[in-house]
C-alpha cells in the first residue's frame, strides 16, 4: 500500500485541517495510507474525534514547527526535529513512502526537498509548478513559479520536459502544449535570454508552440507556460493580486448603490462559485518537479479539502511513476541538454 | 499659445475620434491649439461637421498611415510621409509645438520618438510609463512597461527619476514613493539584477521604498513601480489579461443561473462603472519619458475621450516643463549615474 506523508504543521489553519483532510483522503482512496507528521499529542487528540481505519494511519512524531517568518535554509538546517524535516526523513527511510504533502512555508519545502529528497540525475534546477484555472474551465501549468531566480536556457528546457510529463500524469494530457513566457508571440520577441530559450526549446522532444504573452496566460490557449522563476513569480503573483483587486472593486462598487446591493443578493451564489474557481488553492497543490520523491505544496491557507486534494494528487502521480518518467526522459535528452 | 500635435491615424477607431477628441480638448482648455496630422481630405471632411475656433486648429497633411501589423522600425524609416512621421516633423520644426499625442502602433511611436525627437542628454534609455488604477481610487505608474527589454541597473535609476518628476508634474505628488518590482519585499530578495538595482536605487535622490511584489501592484501602496521593460511588460499584460479573465468569468457565471441574471439587471450600472474604472485607457495615456519632447501614447482602442485626455495630459506636462525638469535632474545626478 502506498504511504503518503503529510506535514501537519506550518499551514495557517494548523494540524486539525491536515488531519481531517488526510482522513477524508483515505476514505476516498482505498489504496493509500497516510503518515501524519507533527506534534504527537496534538495530532492524536485530533484523531480521537474521528472514526477511521487505524491500519492506514500512522503518526510520526516531531517536536518543532517551521513558520513562514523564518529563513527557509536556516530553519531546515537547524530545526532537525521539525514536522517538515521529519516528514522528509520518513519519506527517505520508508520504502512504501511515495510522496509528501505540505502546506507550510514554500521556501522551507523547496529547501528540504532539495537537501533531503535530492535531485533527479540530470536536473540541476528542480522547479515549482502550480496549476491555475483558465477560460472555458481549462487549466494551465506554470513552471518555474519562483524556485529559481537566475535560470539558464537549459534549465527552462528541463522545466518544459518535466511539466509535460506532469501534465500527462496528472491531467491526462497526451501531448500538452508548451509556450515560453515572453512579451510577444513572434519568434524573435523578447530579450537575449528569451531568444536563447526559444532556440533551445524548439529542439526539445515536446509540443513547443512558441512564445506567449502574459495577457494570454489564463486564456486556455496553452497547457504549460515555461519561464525563469523570476518572471514566473511576477506572473503568478500579479494574477493573484489582480483577481483580488477586481473582486474588491466589485464589492466596493456594489456597496455604493442600493440597486446593486439588491442585485448582489440574487447573485450571492454566483459570486461564491466565482471565488471558489478563482481560488488558486482549489486547483490542487504546486508540484515540486525534479526531486527524487513526489512533493506537493498546498496553499498555506488551504483547508482540509486542500490537503485531501494534494494527497490525491501525490497518489495519481505515484501511480503514474512521475519521478521515474522524468528521470528517464531527462537522461534520454543526451549530452546536448546537460547543464 | 501651446501647440499640441495629434497623430490622427493608426488607432482602431480612426481619424473621426481623433478629431472629435481634439476639438473637445480646445473647448476645454483655452490655452492650447491643436495640429491635426493625417490625410488632409478626410480630416477636413470631419472638421466640417463641427463648430470650432478655426484659429486654434491646424491641419498638417500626411499621405500614409502606419499600422500595428508593420515592423515599427521599418515603417518609421520608410513611411516618411506617414501621419506619425509628419507629426514628429511638425513637433521638431514649430517652436510652439510642445508635445505629441498618438494612439497608433506603440512600437512605431517609440521608434519615431527615439529617432526624431531625440533623447534627453544623459538618458540612454527612454521608457514607457503607463498609469493604472489602484485600490481606494489611487493610481500607480509603471516604468518601463516594455520599451527596453535588456536593461542595466543604471537604466532603472533613470526610470525612477523620470517617473518621479512625471508623478509630480502630472499627479501633483510631491514626494512619490518608488518601489522596485521584485519577487518579495525583503531587501535581499530577487535575482542578481534586482540586487544591483536595489543598491543603486537606494543611493538615488528619490523616495525609494524598497522591493515590492507583483501581488501588491494595484494595492495603492506605491506611486511608482520601476522595472526592466521585460518584467514590466509581463506585469502590465498579466494585469490586463487577468482583469479580462475575471470579468468574463463573472459573465459566464451569471448566464448560468436565472437568479443571478435577475441580479445582474440590478447591477448593470455597477458593472459598467467597474469596466470603466478597470479600463486602462481611461487613466490617461502612457508617457514616453526621456525624449526631448512630450510624447503621450494613448490606447489603440481609445475613443474621442481618450484623445481629449491625452491632449490634456500633454498640456499639464508642458505647463510643468517636464522635459526640462528631467534634463536638469538627470544632469544633477553626476558621473556616478552615467551609463
Amino acid at each position: 500500500m502506498m504511504k503518503i506523508i503529510v506535514d501537519c504543521h506550518g499551514n495557517d489553519l494548523g494540524a486539525s485541517v491536515a488531519v481531517q483532510g488526510s482522513l477524508s483522503a483515505i476514505r476516498k482512496y482505498d489504496d493509500i495510507s497516510v503518515v501524519l507528521v507533527g506534534l504527537e499529542d496534538e495530532i492524536k487528540k485530533i484523531l480521537l474525534t474521528y472514526d477511521y481505519d487505524e491500519n492506514r494511519v500512522e503518526v510520526y512524531p516531531a517536536s518543532e514547527i517551521i513558520t513562514n517568518e523564518e529563513s527557509p535554509t536556516e530553519a531546515v538546517k537547524t530545526k532537525k526535529d521539525s514536522s517538515l524535516c521529519k516528514a522528509f526523513e520518513f519519506l527517505k527511510l520508508d520504502k512504501d513512502a511515495v510522496g509528501l504533502v505540505s502546506c507550510g512555508s514554500t521556501g522551507a519545502v523547496l529547501t528540504a526537498s532539495f537537501l533531503k529528497a535530492g535531485r533527479i540525475k540530470g536536473v540541476s534546477r528542480p522547479a515549482l509548478c502550480p496549476i491555475l484555472p483558465t477560460q472555458n474551465n481549462g487549466k494551465v501549468m506554470l513552471i518555474d513559479s519562483g524556485a529559481n531566480v537566475d535560470c539558464k536556457p537549459i534549465n527552462l528546457c528541463h522545466f518544459a520536459l518535466m511539466a509535460s510529463a506532469y501534465a500527462k500524469a496528472f491531467l491526462g494530457k497526451e501531448n500538452p502544449s508548451v509556450a515560453l513566457l515572453n512579451i510577444g508571440t513572434e519568434d524573435k520577441k523578447g530579450n537575449e535570454f528569451s531568444h536563447e530559450c526559444f532556440k533551445l526549446l524548439s529542439k526539445m522532444p515536446i509540443n513547443f508552440v512558441g512564445n506567449m504573452e502574459a495577457r494570454d496566460f489564463l486564456s486556455g490557449k496553452y497547457d504549460i507556460v515555461v519561464a525563469d522563476g523570476f518572471y514566473g513569480n511576477i506572473l503568478l503573483k500579479s494574477v493573484e493580486g489582480t483577481v483580488g483587486f477586481v473582486l474588491k472593486e466589485l464589492k466596493t462598487n456594489i456597496k455604493q448603490s442600493f440597486l446593486s446591493k439588491i442585485g448582489a443578493l440574487f447573485m450571492k451564489r454566483t459570486f461564491q462559485n466565482m471565488k471558489e474557481k478563482l481560488n488558486v488553492s482549489n486547483h490542487g497543490g504546486a508540484a515540486f518537479l525534479g526531486v527524487k520523491k513526489l512533493v506537493v505544496k498546498g496553499h498555506g491557507a488551504g483547508d482540509s479539502l486542500a490537503f485531501e486534494q494534494c494527497i490525491g494528487q501525490v497518489r495519481t502521480l505515484a501511480k503514474n511513476n512521475l519521478c521515474k518518467v522524468i528521470e528517464s526522459e531527462i537522461s534520454a535528452l543526451g549530452e546536448n541538454f546537460d547543464e
